[in-house]
């Protein structure tokens, strides 16, 4: 069996629902420290960090993951159970064997044989890992960042193990992603009878011309890397049930995954023009879950495109689709930031699951990354 | 102490609260018996309704009325108990004081009054009365008519004692009611993530424009007796609750009060009509909750307002706004019907209230409609 196989194995037996680490960092730790990497937890509150660095000098090569997983579901729908792993037909089936256990154990045993091969490397090599990447991420890899940024502790490249991949390992690597911006919205109005609408002021009827602006609404064209920002109304409720009632006021949620042709401020102001020109009273709350981010070029793309390609023989697509990832958080420091991992068609589903030569190619290419970047 | 007065007392001590009689129906029918009234009851269900009838000749005048009241609310809210009658400051006080047990106890009297002077009146006088009017009114007038209907006996002047009046007692008479259709709508849509809305079909996006139309729609202009039909949507509510979840259906309710330039079947196709430019799944459900009528002219209108002019020295006003009434139950069998009685701005309130005056100021006039109409 596999080095990269059987570390794989030993995470998926740790039971590490959001927010529990369940002994996965310090397994990791055990096995870097020997090689020459200092052990440093960052916990806070609930969540487990852990920040293994090799070198003290610049640049900064940092393999991002997490150790937690999302819960398994119902048992009885797993073919095996999900933290016993079990291989069947070339595939090892376990909760977090694509999301991310196996991102994880590829680059752990890949860093592993390239410092062994190049004990003298140039720069740094770091592995930085959370427990809680799939719950709401406050005490995560956001507040690592804080205390490595107030120590001018600089990461140039960041390589996330997150599922990238589609039909094959390596086809798509994301080179950004778009950002995420939530609004409540609440169209205030005056409660009434229906048969007496002159007395009220129904918002279901105020806002349905806003509605349809804002879901009509051209945002930007996108760009070379991203698709055109969109905004989606995810709730609607507005009414008291009964049927002859016109409603006081109408609750609405939308979200906008926006691209690097805009940003919050602009999103915003345009928004409130949209909703000022129809004359209705409302409150209007934002939350910013993520600005977009992109790596465009630089030495880890070209790193990461050699590697792929030397490993697997094709060229590999950049792609910025999907949701977010805790690449959001590194990325504002200037870094360059990719992800590259499993095949994402069976994360947070049952009989989650990596194929075994999928693993091995993976860890093989991280490590022709690291040779690529940091061979002296 | 007024018989009219006295009556409407033992009335409201009975807590006749929907859909319970509470014995005031026996207490009219004992009184107009005697007076050579026939004496028939015609209960459905938990609804009691009676029939009083004197003559066997048409013209047939019928007296409308319900004995149930709606609830008190906290009793703590009023200054007298509301199955107390109490008076202050000339006014009565207690739960049905005007909607409608003081209307019932002016026509009680004016019609006892009119019979004892003219007992060989022409035609025939009536006393239609249900339990089930302020409820769902499944079991009340409407089986009553059903009743007579089909025994052939036909109304030809209908006086609804509710509350009609705005300023003072007469000022103003309902001639006729809008219609009120409500309706069920579902847009089907395919549920999915924010992020991936490609995947997905957001049904409050595809919902939106038609929304907008529905409710912007110029259903007709109204006409000299009805203002125009207005369409308000009460009720729309989709999502999961999740802000990043687009959600499979959107549920919407509305209702449209349509007048006399509009039927059911019009308002049904120009709304699918409407909904089926926007090409999306739905489903929809109708409910008719009454159809709009009208007495625009006739000897009932001319009694009335002669009567009013010549007890109040003014000329009423016709009006045909509010909600519905039991009225809409004897429109459709071809009567004339109207609706004459309580000032109605303590109604379903805390307080509800008549003025002693104002009760025997009723009371004449609905005398001297029976004599306008019936007298020899």
């Amino acid at each position: 069996m596999s080095e990269t196989l059987s570390l794989l194995e030993a995470l998926i037996r740790r039971e590490s629902v959001t927010p529990n680490d369940a002994g996965c960092q310090d397994l990791l730790a055990e096995r870097l420290i020997k090689l020459g990497f200092t052990d440093e937890r960052l916990n806070f509150a609930d969540t487990q960090n852990l920040w293994l660095r090799k070198g003290q000098q610049a640049p900064l090569f940092v393999f991002l993951g997490h150790t937690d997983v999302v819960p398994t579901g119902p048992l009885a729908a797993w073919d095996s159970p999900p933290f016993e792993p079990t291989i069947r037909d070339g595939k090892l089936y376990g909760r977090g064997a694509a999301d991310m256990k196996g991102g994880i154990a590829a680059f752990i045993t890949a860093a592993e044989r390239f410092v062994v091969e190049y004990p003298e490397h140039k720069g740094s090599i770091a592995i930085m890992m959370t427990s809680d990447e799939e719950g709401i991420a406050t005490h995560g890899v956001v507040k690592v960042v804080d205390v490595l940024e107030q120590r001018g502790e600089k990461i140039d490249w960041c390589l996330v193990g997150e599922p990238s991949s589609d039909q094959k390992i390596g086809d798509v690597i994301r080179v950004g992603r778009r950002g995420s911006l939530c609004a409540k919205l609440t169209v205030l109005g005056i409660q009434g009878h229906v048969a007496y609408p002159e007395l009220a002021e129904n918002p279901i009827h105020t806002f349905a011309p806003a509605l349809k602006e804002l879901t009509e609404e051209v945002w930007d064209h996108g760009n070379q890397f991203f698709p055109p920002t969109r905004l989606q109304v995810s709730n609607i409720n507005g009414g008291t049930g009964a049927e002859n009632i016109i409603p006081g006021q109408v609750e609405v949620q939308f979200n906008l995954r926006f691209c690097t042709e805009l940003d919050e401020a602009t999103i915003k102001a345009r928004t409130q023009a949209i909703l000022d020109k129809h004359g209705f009273k409302y409150d209007l709350q934002w939350r910013l879950s993520g600005n977009p981010f992109l790596t465009s070029q630089g030495a880890l793309i070209d790193a990461t495109h050699e590697a792929i390609e030397s490993v697997c023989g094709f060229q590999t697509l950049d792609d910025t689709g999907g949701g977010t990832s805790d690449g959001r958080f590194i990325a504002p420091t200037g870094a360059q930031v990719i992800e590259l991992g499993p095949l994402n068609a069976s994360i947070h589903k049952v009989n989650e699951h990596i194929g075994l030569d999928e693993l091995e190619v993976l860890s093989r290419i991280y490590q022709q990354i690291l040779v690529n970047l940091l061979a002296y």
